[in-house]
């Protein structure tokens, strides 16, 4: 059975040396010093070594089962979910007000890495939860709020966001299901909903179910679209529950990974609901919600990436095969260990080098997030809007091929469900399609976020990496190992842009055929940037006498490998953009 | 549920177009005019597409059960088992004096890559069966393949190849199976072998066993290793069944993939073995079975390419969603079809490009490996040895990754089991760990064949793409779209084989730490060259007017998209190799 060992240590790096968190004027960041911050982090990693993760394999071998309208969770979920509520992680960004603590969004994300890691089909009960609550804090009356957020703040109730229909996935335009108003103001909502995860279980008293629907006679298309809140119970005006409401779950999707979670069909028959924001505005709210969403996904990429290392390092450094062939490390032993092999080493580096720096971006993205929400800094909501895609596509795609090279790691073993591997591999492959499938990610990237601000939100990307570099180039380690290869792979993306800004006004193919890599090459080079910045922070403690060496020297050797083996794919990348629309537009769809 | 349509024109296409297999002095090659190798596969494709395809989905459901030392296989395997023995296909390439058709192995492969995609599960019972009658017709006595291979041949026998130990997989000189000489004779065979495929079921009457084992006192480590006949029923004078041998299946595999087929433990408690080529010199007979074991390993891993892509293709045409930027395609329909978007289109044509380059370089392999056997050719016999790991590296890694594109086509519905995207990831995702793991195909490919006769192997390989580029350069069609890409790929590999000549003889980490870069390199020059001739083959049948222009413009087409789009990859990978060990080695192993 795989094991996980909470990275307390790296997310401390990251926040503290890297991020310097408590030293940010963002309101509530403050509080955040080492030693309040690092307080949480055990408390959260005791949670997930102990109670989430021994539960993920248990998870996927019993998977959750429909039963008369009701679906049962995985044997010690319950139980887990009541502890993780009482802890009261449920709420850990939520307002007080309301029972939650109040924390900065970046404390969530920093402990959501470390659940996600251990058992990502159980915190998604949580994380979608968190979702709906998002859209009450951000878009609810304060009456939708004392209704529903104690409660689901408490972890006595749950949540969910119904978006897809069966026609209907990226083209939400095509929308089917209604909600016809009421004469008390309610309205009635009718249609089916598909792939709701945690969208019917056992675990809490009530579900509270977000759905997007169109009002009859409203706008074409995604303008004519509103959202509801629609309790599984109606809710009693003293806050007991009602009566059943009109909705069902009517089947569980058979699934590649994430078995623990309930992927549901949802029936709506008439249910009852309540407009939450403003009338055909539904699509707005969502999008408010979908830069935290976007990131969470990025986040469970890695996450799973982070897991599937763990458990890949352990059996390199155990797993006796072959002998070093520049001299024998083991002698005593019938063989070397295989972490002694160059290419089981570039495996594992491969690995190490792309958590450690996706952990970061995601950390620092959650900043930006909120700077953007806590200080009303339009900067950082425009910068962040213009990573979440680079975030959710490249850290899903990376994180997934993760988890595929600690697999190889094992070899046959990591074929088998004994050694829990290939769960890892089957849960993060949904990452890269849910909330957004990468293809969807790429066209947000290019076709919405390049133009923000008029281009200016991008150029400020650049003119910040290049300040960065410029500051730190009399550092000489720092320039030769992380700050050159980082300038050559920002070259190369703001030759991408430039030529999306030339070529696309021609044709917009030339540009959407390029999306993807784009998204890519974007992505490196904010790994690379965040490598920089760790290498600079690793140089900055070892000169200032850190005790811990080794941390810092580990540090510093795996940057040094992101820059000289990860980030040459950028030229790639951007090889392939210049071949334009030709190559991928010229075949006829009928002859393909 | 997803469908399988067998490429027969495509096959046809690069047998009779591009290798132009009728007309090369190979021997027997001479029967295979045009009209006889179509006849040939397509009576296979009638067996892939309506006998074993459509029991794809259940074999992965139900999967193999042991009960009571038998393994009992899908519902329907036997029956389709008993189909594809009596249309005479198990004994395709075999001997014609067995029972054999005599087939060249290219026939073999062409139909294998059918049968493959069309239930890999199923047709590794027959794969493992191959493997063993290869061993019994290569290093048997006239005795041995009297007794073992007519009942082989005709499918009322199975076999299988047993080498992997719990402690021992890549390195087999730690292997504790044991073969004590008995005073007939005969071996008793006492051991413990895992990962069995095709192990134990109940589609045959008896199953051959090929069983690596030391003899006690023999050489130590690999020098020690013979190999034996391990027949599960021994084998009276008159060919009828006698006793039954002292093994049996101690266990299944639960694995991430491939349910269908019967993982098996394997005990040998004193068995009777045979011993089967020399003594110790049990490697050897293995290592003569390898190239062919490999390629046909390659094979699957783009045979179950191909199948995803089709269904990933139709999925395209169909889905509704969105509307061409550049102009409604469907205007009486809600949404057009997804394939009108250029990044579906990107994705479909990795997966195209992918698929029919792959077809090409196995078939061309397995018409080296016919040069090298049946024409006793060692120029073809080195050639090919030095592509098989390449073959198999590349065409699995890329053949998996093709599968999980594929899925992504998609969408949600790629990640649910109805439509059974996530089964063919799955099946895909064993390619890339046995019969030898990538890593250990880079190392042999860097390690023994680039130093192949002194290199001149690798050299002739270099002279073979010069001459093909210098011979038709004048043809500018050719030279623009094919011919200079292919140059400048083969030059990058030229550059990194040289950077291992010199830079290996300091330390030879700085060779080892690039071999599995290199094995992509070599990958993408193969397919460059492939669709190179490919490209050449389709401008002349257009030139000599043939009717389906269609068809070869649709090749010029996903040529040049290769070309353009996959091969930029080649610097990535030369400028990783370029950065040698120290990234790869400088982390302590108790750094990581």
């Amino acid at each position: 059975m795989p094991s996980y060992t909470a990275p307390t240590k790296d997310l401390n790096f990251v926040l503290n040396d890297v991020l310097r968190v408590a030293d940010s004027p963002i309101e509530g960041y403050s509080d955040l010093d080492q030693d309040t911050f690092s307080a949480i982090l055990d408390e959260a990693a005791k949670i997930a070594e102990n109670v989430t993760a021994p539960l993920n394999k248990v998870g996927d071998e019993e998977g959750c089962v429909l039963e008369n309208g009701v679906v049962r969770t995985p044997k010690g979920f319950k139980e887990a979910f009541a502890t993780v509520a009482e802890g009261g992680w449920m709420g850990l960004d939520m307002p007080e007000e309301y029972g939650g603590q109040g924390m900065p969004y970046v404390v969530q994300t920093a402990v959501g890495e470390m659940l996600s890691s251990a058992n990502m089909a159980f915190n998604m009960y949580q994380g979608l939860a968190h979702g709906a609550m998002s859209a009450i804090v951000a878009h609810g009356t304060e009456q939708q709020k004392q209704t529903y957020l104690p409660p689901m703040i408490a972890g006595q109730w749950g949540g969910t966001m119904n978006l897809t229909e069966p026609h209907c996935g990226t083209d939400l335009g095509l929308m089917r299901t209604k909600a016809e108003p009421q004469e008390d103001g309610t309205y009635k909502i009718s249609g089916q909903k598909i792939w709701i995860s945690a969208g019917e279980h056992d675990m809490v008293d009530n579900i509270v179910h977000l759905v997007l629907a169109k009002i009859p006679g409203g706008p074409e298309g995604v303008k004519g679209i509103s959202l509801f809140i629609v309790p599984k119970f109606l809710v009693n005006e003293d806050g007991s529950l009602g009566e059943r409401n009109a909705l069902s779950c009517g089947g569980l999707e058979s699934k590649m990974g994430i078995h623990g979670n309930a992927t549901c069909v949802m029936n709506y028959d008439g249910a009852t609901g309540y407009l939450i924001g403003d009338l055909h505005k539904g699509m707005r709210a969502m999008f408010t919600m979908m830069n935290e969403a976007r990131i969470g996904v990025g986040l469970q990429g890695y996450a799973q990436g982070e897991v599937a290392y763990q458990n890949a390092l352990a059996f390199a450094r155990d797993r006796l095969q072959g002998r070093d062939v520049t001299g024998t490390k083991n002698p005593e032993g019938p063989a070397d260990p295989i972490i002694v092999h160059p290419d089981v080493r570039r495996n594992l580096m491969d690995q190490k080098s792309f958590v450690e720096g996706a952990r970061a971006l995601t950390l620092w993205g959650a900043m930006l997030n909120d700077q953007a929400h806590r200080s009303q800094d339009d900067d950082a909501e425009a910068l962040i809007s213009l990573l979440t895609p680079v975030i959710k596509g490249f850290l899903t795609d990376k994180g997934f091929e993760t988890t595929v090279q600690a697999q190889q790691t094992l070899g046959g073993s990591g074929f088998t469900q004994e050694w829990g591997l290939e769960q890892f591999v089957r849960d993060a492959r949904i990452t890269m399609i849910y909330e957004g499938t990468n293809g969807v990610q790429s066209l947000d990237l290019v076709g919405r976020k390049l133009g923000l601000n008029g281009g200016k939100t991008l150029m400020g990307f650049f003119e910040m990496v290049k300040t960065f570099i410029k500051e730190n180039e009399d550092n000489a380690e720092l320039k030769e190992g992380f700050l050159d290869p980082l300038k050559a792979a920002s070259k190369d993306l703001q030759t991408a842009g430039m030529y999306f800004v030339a070529e696309g006004m021609k044709n917009p193919n030339n540009a959407l055929s390029g999306s993807y890599d784009f998204m890519h090459l974007f992505g490196q080079v904010c790994l690379g940037l965040m490598w920089a910045k760790m290498g600079k922070a690793s140089l900055a403690a070892l000169a200032e006498g850190a005790s811990d060496t080794e941390f810092y020297q580990s540090k510093l050797v795996t940057g040094r490998y992101y820059m000289a083996r990860q980030l040459p794919a950028t030229k790639m990348h951007l090889a392939r953009i210049q071949s334009g629309a030709a190559p991928v537009m010229d075949l006829a769809a009928e002859a393909f």
